[in-house]
């Protein structure tokens, strides 16, 4: 089974935490919630969803885990001004691990310069950011590309869902 | 004295719309909110500031205006998914008119893909979006580069007021 990295602050979009999260969970995965702060309650946007971080971005390293899910609403925009969000987001991508994206979370891989070249989804407001960065927009509800799978929405949800636990190792 | 479009939706910094609209009114300039749909009330992401929609952006040609601000915030993240909201964007900075930026405002130059070869500052979260676009960022409280003036965030308002009410016509 997986052990999976949640990167999270506040304003993430509920449904992209909560129901991976819990797919994750019921496949068997472990899933840790990591952020800027240790102990502290992080709230989703839409619902208030409340989320404990468990492990502080600058005290862990990428070892320990199979995958990173960076969820999206304003989360990604809160976590791209850390250096230690950036730098073990960055480290995931450079090693080949597998990185989940979806609606906002390209954000971060921008932040970190690890898209030159790639192809992804993600929210509409940034497909520009996007092509800017030297990614290639890819328009559809699942884009997986290597170790990065990436959608656009909590509508894509039961989609991307499907995709991460084909990735996720289940023994 | 100026007509000053505000170009505006819900989450706005709310110190980013209120003291440059204090500030200009004082002086004895018009302000006009602009938004996705006239009538409607946005509000502000810290303080629920309410701010009632003017006009329409779609139904508003840049010819009555003699400025545009963009307040930061989420707001810029949610205007820059509509097309018309572009448009309006778009022919200020080509027609060479003003645009007063500050935090996340730049998100909707990039959009609108008009900051090309530009100077601009902004909030920390987007600099490499800023960089991407072929804008210089410039790490300073009040960056002027022709029609375009911009700032970082709420710290920099007393500078950024000053700059702008220099810039506005007084008769």
């Amino acid at each position: 089974m997986a052990t999976v990295a949640v990167i999270i602050a506040d304003m993430f979009e509920d449904s992209e935490y909560s129901e991976p999260a819990r797919a994750f969970r019921k496949a068997g995965h472990t899933v840790v919630n990591v952020g800027l702060k240790r102990g502290k309650t992080v709230r989703g946007k839409k619902k208030g969803t409340a989320v404990t971080v468990e492990r502080a971005v600058q005290d862990v390293s990428v070892e320990g885990f199979d995958a990173l899910l960076i969820p999206g609403g304003y989360s990604p925009d809160k976590l791209r001004a850390h250096d230690a969000a950036m730098r073990f987001v960055r480290e995931f991508m450079e090693r080949g691990k597998l990185v989940f994206a979806i609606c906002h979370a390209p954000q971060l891989l921008i932040t970190a310069q690890v898209l030159t070249g790639r192809r992804v989804t993600g929210w509409k407001s940034i497909i520009q950011d996007i092509k800017n960065a030297g990614a290639e927009f890819v328009d559809r509800e699942v884009v997986e590309d290597g170790n990065l799978i990436s959608s656009r929405s909590p509508a894509d949800l039961p989609a991307f869902i499907q995709a991460l636990l084909q990735r996720l190792p289940d023994v």
